[in-house]
Order: structure tokens, then C-alpha cells, then sequence
């Protein structure tokens, strides 16, 4: 038996082969080529032929996990065509006289360090994309194909981290579990996993070397467990848990269709948040009475040049389109603090996470602003579609984000062009807003409540900085008290309040929310079944 | 008339002639000096001379500004005894076989911008201070000496910078304001300001070749204005002005030794807060009830290595000693966010404010705590002091520090060593502890509000970042009801509550804060007579 602990990015449990992926990088050998134009030349065919094959990836990727996972390969396809990049690439093999593999080998090396020693935490992630685009094209230059994962049995993926093309040419069906030595909680890797409901281990101290595909393995994400050559013991033991857990997720099918109800007759609605279009899938699927919260970063996010109007409209409307009448909660920009976009040169800040960043960007740059809300008034008139603003501390600045949406109805107005004011709220995630949120139900038509950031202002806590684990406590009593603060007063004027933060699928609150009287979870699509199960057992 | 607009970091208004400190660097030419050891010999007396200088100086200030302002040249002692910049100067002699002033300035330059360039703001700063020791040691190695502003008449200081040890050179009662092209709020110069009362304006766009001593000039603090040649009528405007704030400063000066009592008989505590041992001449002489909040990290900062308990509990006794029976407050240490030092190697994390620092470096660092707290009770046994830990966010860090607290003491009863468990509160300073005050309420003696944090966190706004300033409001209703919560909370249960942080100095609350209950507001040296008049006026 060997065991190892690792950081669980999604639970389940799960007993199988293993299938180990080392480190595919090429032996690339440096040889000397004295007609550059035509390594050059070579360079530029498996640049196509990569392009090709990105296409086709991205194809498959939205089809089997959504446009919003799929976007990666667009950003490979982007990164391609950089100049930096392709022109490194040249001048090595004419400077050097040498042949395109090496050339392409070093500089992908050379620039994958250079990302990953940005400050940065987004272009820190784009070292390995650097990485996997090199390896592609050294591939197509040595004439292999992209590898085949077709033949392979269910297993338990094992590899030191995993790239976007590597994770998409897999068989879905056939991956029991990821187990990574490296990434982060917020990798492909992570989310692919809790979209794919399967377990995952990220930072996981193990040597490839010493494992082989085949070894069986025990992958306990509850525990945060690997265990590669399990006794007897722990495999009946394991089995008997993925019994159980089967059963639960069946018994939990059971449930779609049915009300979230409480025994004594209180209902709550239970929404999904979602990141992108493609992820509506999962909202149907899943059986979420609407959508709580869409973030509307990823029209933003992995792009040169800001969304337009029509791109924002377009993919506004598909949604509520989609939803056939449900409620679609839109949230604003939400850009700023780790979500880093280049075309908006936000630069430096010492404290990102209390700076320049959501609501703010809108109302200072109010052109970026106008443009989203255009495309949201317009799609509104295509179903049931509210607006969020996020970060609001002031009902000053409510104030000024109406007289801006009056500006827009005026203009649309003028131009003939449909549309309708929908149903606007805000997110309560800083402390002062909460503090006045008497005041501000007053002005809005409902709360949403962002635990996340909530909690870091009021714990006064990064909760991405490991040092602090022994201090977070995401259940602690203040948040609590805000959570029931902000309903009062939502509901002393009339208004409805959730919670769209992750506590809001935190099954051990899910029964204290109720009580509390909150209208509305909203949580990942795979936690509704789970959360409604929770208010229907409530007495 | 020239007038310029800058950020004035003490109020006040003043007329008078211009002293234009240009910057005084000497034209050091490179020249040929074969006899590298003789050089580097000459270095060597420079330096012994610059360090008898600095020797004075350093007297000099802590007679005049007190140890705190003093201890730069403390750092400047230090920085001339730094291996590697010593290193490279004798370094760059040798190889480059070149006159002492030469490799003197050149390393001067080189250090300077290493500082510049680095991501900490304390480092940051240190490239001023390079540039001055190395200033000092070009002019040592010319003979000449320290400039003499002896001579000079009451002037208004215009220069680019100010060096520390340019302004202790300086005849404090020949100065009538700062104005200059750089600095920050915290600069040496806007301390120097709040300490003599005199108004400062920083960052003013003025070009120094325009501008010659002599020449008129206004400063005006409270509109943040600089202007040369004033007319006529703008001065006599501002001649009145000034008239006028000489009465409201005669009149404050028969404040002292009366209450802080409103006309119906409602009484409060106005005490000081201070930064060093020194600071304590400015409680006195003010007339402060006592000290609420005496920063400790004057201890830590600028050193090599942490402070012994002997030190501390010198400097502690001193100060209690000192204050004779009246209260002083200290806060334990609360290092980190934007105070760093190197010996405890805390590291770049991505949002310091929210990060490790305060009682979280003392809970996880124990042995540094627990050094803190031995020094603190042992100090506690001369006179009337209070323990206040900052940062608090739960009832269970309390508990922690209490546990601690008991080995402290257990060892002190051991070892026979007299002690004294004293008065211990805690900083409200995160929203958490606000909303939670109540259970706190029942474990502590006392809260202090420290409002500039408590602000931060709530309003979700890191107020060092200028691109926030339109968002951020002092006096935003959440932060009145945080106070107002916490002051009923402290009175349920039996305890006081007041304000350390630069809210408690705001004349236009001082009079909410006596109707709020607050029992103590603990303001910089030079307002508590301000405020005391707020409250005597008051009905």
C-alpha cells in the first residue's frame, strides 16, 4: 500500500486502474540547418496543421463540456499567432542555423518560464499552455499524432498536471478520477473535474516513476486520499462506499421534477450559477429553477479587445432564450481583483481584492458599462431576465447606476430599438452594504448575497492565502448574523434575498438558511439535487 | 501669481519668503587613480566622519522630534556599515581603477535605484536614504561640510525631497512650511509637519529653476494650495487668516488642565496615540488624559533582529514611569500589511491588508508573542498599563491569547520575577468583530474602534490606492452604525469603548461620537485640545 494526501478539488470516491501519463515532452535534438527559410517554412506548416487540429479540439470541447472550457483552445489558437512568440522562433533558427524542432523546443521553454514567473496568477497559468502549444508543434513537426486515449479501460488518470488538449482527448466516459502532482484548485483540471462530477486530488507528493498504469488505486476525494495497491480490506471497504454513493446520486435523480419543499410546506427556490452559455446544459440537466447568478466575465476574459454590443446581446438572449421563461439573474463586470483582463491595463495594485475592480470600473469608465447594460436591456425583452451589480457599498452609487441605465432607455428610445428595464439587484458583498441594507432594499428589487467576499472582508481574510487556513472559518457567527440582517431588511420592504456565494451549497447550513427565511439558493449546478434533497427532509 | 495645487498633509496657512533647496548633488568627475588602496583608505575616513555626523545629528533630533523621528539616522549608521554597498564601492575602485567620490556617487546611484525599484514601500523608501549617505560621503571626501541653514530667516522649505538629515539640520523655529515636488503622506516630511504643527503640501508640480528664495509665498494646507508672487489682496486675505488661526491656537492653549465636560455634564476620556518612547513629551504638553494607543512596532521596525524582553520592558516601564497613574494603552505588536521587517521573513502575498499579520503572526509565532507579553506584564507592575491586541476576529483568538497569557504569567511566578496582570481590551478593527462584539464584550476589559482598518475592510477599499478615491467616504453610515453597535455592546456588558483610529480626531463627529455613548476618543498629540473645545462647546 501507498498512500498519499493530496488538496481534493471535488469529493466522490472511487476504486480502479490507474493510467499513468509521464511527461510526453519529445528528446528534442539540437542540429545545425543551414537553409533557415526552410525550417522557417516548416515551422509555418505545423503552425497550420496545429490550427487544424486546435479547431477540431475546440469542436469537441463544446459539445462535451461547454463553450466555457472550450475557450482555451482559442486562446491556444490566439497564442499561435503571437509575433513575440513566432518571431523568437525565426530569428533563433536563422541566428543559430539551426533546426525548427530545437527552436521551437527552447523558445517554448524560454517563454513558458517567462509566464510563469509573472505576478500575475492568470499568466502564471499560461505557462502551461505555452508548454502544451511548443509540444503540439514539435509533434506535427516530428509527424506524430496527437495521442490516442480511445483503447484505454475506465481508470484513474495519474499524471504530473494536466493540459486543456490532453484532458479534452480523453474519453469522458472512461475517466474514473483525476490525480495530479501539480495544479491548483481553480486548474482545468478542478473544474473539469466538478463539471464531470468525479473525483480529483490536485498537489498530490507522489513519483510517477514508481507507479505504472494498471496498479489499482483508491481515490477518496472525502478524505483527500490516494492509495495506490490497496489491502483487500480497503477495497471492500471502498467498493461498499461507492455503493452508497451511487445510491445517494440515483436516489438523488428522484428528485427532478420535484418541489424544494420543506415537510411543514416552505418553499425556497433553488437557482444555479453559472460562467458561460455553454454551461445551460447543466442548469437543465440538473432540474435549477433558474439561473442565480451568470457571470458575464467570460464575454471578457481570454480576449484582445473588449465584447460588443451585439456579441453581449447575442449571447444574453440565447440564454434566457434557453430558459424558456425562468429567471436568468445576469451579474455586471465583476472584473478586477484575480480576474485580469490586458485591454483594460488595470495595473498594479497592492490589495487587488479591495481595489479598483466590479462596479467601480463601471461607473468611473462608463462607456465599458453603457455597452453591457444596452445589450442586457435589449435581451431582457426576450425573457426573464434580471441584473446584478456587484460590490455595491453606497446608495449613492445605486443612484448613479440608474441614472446611467436612464441614459441607456433614452438612447435605445430615440433609436427604436426593443427592449425592457428588467428586475435589478444588487450583490451583498461587503460589509458596509450589508450595514445599510435597510436603506438600499428601499432602492433595489432584490439581494444576492456573495458569501465569498463577504467573508473575506469581514474575517478581514485572503482566502487564498495558505497562511491563513488556521484563522478562515467560513461558518463564522458574523456572516451568519449579516446573512439574517440582510434578509430582515430585504423583507421589511418587500424584497426577496438569496445567496449566491458558495455557502449557499453548504448542506450544513442549507436548514438554518430556511429557518432564516432566505427566497433563494443558488448553487453549481451539481450541488441542486443535493441542496433541495436537504429542505425536503426538513421538518 | 503661480499657483500650484498638491496634497497637504498637515493643515495650516502661512506667508512668508521662500527657501529654495536645489538639489545639492556635487558634479563628482571620474577620474584616474592608480593607487586603488589609498583611495579606498579615503573612503574609509569619510565614512568615520559621516558617522560622527550622524552621531550628532541623531542627538540633536532626539532632543528636538524625539527617539521615533531619531532613529533614521540610527538606519543611516547602519546603511554605511553595509558589507555589500561598502563592497562595491572598494569593488569598482579596484577594477576600475577610479577616484573615491567617483565609485562613491556611482554606487550611490546604483543602491538608490536597486531600493527604488523594489516592491516594498518600506524598501522603497530606503533609496532616499542611500542617496544621502552617499551624498555625505562625496562631500566628507571633498572636506566640505554640512550646509548651514544657521542664517536663515523664517522661511517656507521648497525643495524636490526632503532628507532626514536635511530637515534636523535645520532650525525648527526658522521653518514655516514644507512644500516639495515628492514625498508621501508618511513621508519623513509630513511627520516632521504633524510634529511641529506646520503645514505641508507634497506632490506639488512645481519646477524648482522657476523658483528662487526670497520670493513670496502662501501656503495654504486647508486647500491643499501653493502660490508664488500672491497679490496683494491674497495677502492680507491670508494674513488674516493666519491672525486668525494664532487665536483659535492661544485660545486652545487655555484648555489645558480643564475637563473634557460637555455643558450638560457629560463627561469623556481624550487620550493621545503615539509611535515611541519619545512621543511621550507631546502627551504631556498637549495635555492628553493618558495614552490610548501607543504603537509598539517602534520596537521591531528598522532593526536586524527582534527587541529582547529586557529592551521592551524598558521602554514600556519607561513610559508608564512617565505618564505617573495615568493610562497607558499598548497594543501588541502589529506587524505585516504595509509595515514589514525583514528579520521575520513574512514574504509577498497577494492582498497584505487582508493577509498574515498583528495577532495572527503572534498566535502562530508564539515565542515572539510570548516575549512581547513577559516584557508587557513585568512593565505592568510600574504604573497603569493596559494591553490591547489588535486584528481580533474571534472569540476563540481570545481564548487562545488568555492561554497564553496564563503560561506567561506562570513562568513569571516560577522565576519570582514581579508582574502584574493588567487591563486587557481589544482592537475593533474588522467587521467580524463588530458583529460579534457582543460574546467579545463579555471576555475583554475594554474596545478600541480602530476606524482607519475597520473602514477599509468594510467598504472593501484599500485607501493607500488613489484610483478609489471617489469611492471612499470616512464617514460612510455603515461605520457610525459599526460604532454605535459596539459602544451598546461594550454597555451591556459593563465595559468601555473608544476610538483609536484617525475617525476619533474628526471635529465634525466629536460631538456624534459624546451622543453615541463612547466613554474615550484617542486622537494624535495635537488635536486633543481641538477636540476637547468640540466637547466643552457642546450641549
Amino acid at each position: 500500500m501507498l498512500k498519499f494526501s493530496g488538496k481534493s478539488v471535488y469529493k466522490g470516491i472511487v476504486l480502479g486502474p490507474a493510467a499513468v501519463l509521464k511527461n510526453n515532452d519529445f528528446q528534442v535534438k539540437r542540429e545545425r540547418a543551414e537553409d533557415s527559410e526552410a525550417e522557417i517554412a516548416r515551422v509555418e506548416t505545423a503552425v497550420e496543421k496545429a490550427q487544424e487540429q486546435l479547431q477540431k479540439l475546440y469542436e469537441k470541447a463544446v459539445k462535451e463540456v461547454g463553450e466555457a472550457s472550450a475557450a482555451i483552445f482559442e486562446v491556444h489558437q490566439m497564442m499561435l499567432e503571437d509575433d513575440d512568440y513566432r518571431d523568437a522562433i525565426s530569428s533563433m533558427i536563422r541566428t543559430e542555423q539551426i533546426n525548427a524542432e530545437y527552436a521551437v523546443a527552447v523558445t517554448g521553454d524560454n517563454f513558458s518560464e517567462m509566464f510563469a514567473n509573472m505576478d500575475d496568477d492568470y499568466m502564471k497559468a499560461r505557462a502551461a499552455d505555452i508548454k502544451d502549444i511548443s509540444n503540439r508543434l514539435v509533434r506535427n513537426l516530428a509527424g506524430q499524432e496527437d495521442m490516442d486515449f480511445g483503447s484505454m479501460e475506465p481508470s484513474v488518470i495519474i499524471a504530473d498536471d494536466l493540459s486543456p488538449s490532453e484532458t479534452v482527448q480523453m474519453d469522458k466516459s472512461k475517466i474514473l478520477a483525476f490525480v495530479t502532482v501539480h495544479g491548483s484548485t481553480n486548474s482545468h483540471t478542478a473544474i473539469l473535474a466538478r463539471m464531470m462530477n468525479i473525483p480529483a486530488l490536485i498537489g498530490v507528493p507522489m513519483d510517477l516513476e514508481e507507479i505504472h498504469t494498471g496498479q489499482t488505486v483508491v481515490v477518496d476525494g472525502f478524505k483527500a486520499e490516494v492509495v495506490f495497491d490497496p489491502t483487500e480490506e480497503l477495497c471492500r471497504e471502498t467498493e461498499a462506499r461507492m455503493k452508497e454513493e451511487q445510491e445517494k446520486t440515483e436516489l438523488l435523480q428522484t428528485l427532478k421534477g420535484k418541489e424544494n419543499v420543506t415537510r411543514s410546506g416552505k418553499k425556497i427556490h433553488i437557482y444555479a450559477n453559472i460562467g458561460s452559455v455553454g454551461d445551460v446544459g447543466y442548469v437543465l440537466e440538473n432540474d435549477a429553477g433558474g439561473i442565480g447568478l451568470f457571470r458575464s466575465e467570460f464575454l471578457y476574459l481570454g480576449r484582445n479587445d473588449f465584447p460588443t454590443e451585439e456579441e453581449q446581446f447575442q449571447a444574453y438572449r440565447q440564454v434566457v432564450q434557453t430558459m424558456a421563461g425562468k429567471k436568468v439573474i445576469i451579474r455586471t463586470l465583476d472584473i478586477g481583483a484575480d480576474k485580469q483582463v490586458d485591454y483594460l491595463n488595470l495595473g498594479r495594485e497592492d490589495n487587488p481584492a479591495m481595489g479598483y475592480r466590479a462596479i467601480r470600473i463601471c461607473l468611473k469608465q462608463k462607456d465599458i458599462f453603457k455597452t453591457q447594460l444596452r445589450a442586457l436591456l435589449r435581451a431582457a425583452a426576450y425573457g426573464n431576465l434580471s441584473i446584478m451589480y456587484p460590490m455595491i457599498i453606497s446608495t449613492e452609487e445605486v443612484r448613479q447606476i440608474y441614472s446611467i441605465v436612464d441614459e441607456v432607455e433614452c438612447e435605445l428610445n430615440d433609436a427604436g430599438i426593443p427592449y425592457k428595464i428588467p428586475e435589478q439587484g444588487i450583490m451583498i458583498e461587503t460589509p458596509a452594504s450589508v450595514m445599510i441594507s435597510d436603506e438600499l432594499a428601499e432602492m433595489v428589487d432584490f439581494f444576492s448575497i456573495g458569501t465569498n467576499d463577504l467573508t473575506q472582508y469581514t474575517l478581514a481574510i485572503d482566502r487564498q492565502n495558505e497562511k491563513l487556513d488556521d484563522f478562515y472559518n467560513p461558518h463564522h457567527k458574523a456572516i451568519l448574523r449579516m446573512i439574517k440582517l440582510v434578509v430582515d431588511n430585504a423583507h421589511k420592504h418587500g424584497k426577496w434575498a438569496g445567496i449566491c456565494g458558495e455557502l449557499g451549497a453548504d448542506l450544513e447550513l442549507t436548514q438554518e438558511f430556511v429557518r432564516m427565511g432566505l427566497d433563494e439558493l443558488s448553487v453549481a449546478p451539481s450541488m441542486v439535487l443535493k441542496v433541495r434533497k436537504n429542505v425536503r427532509e426538513m421538518e
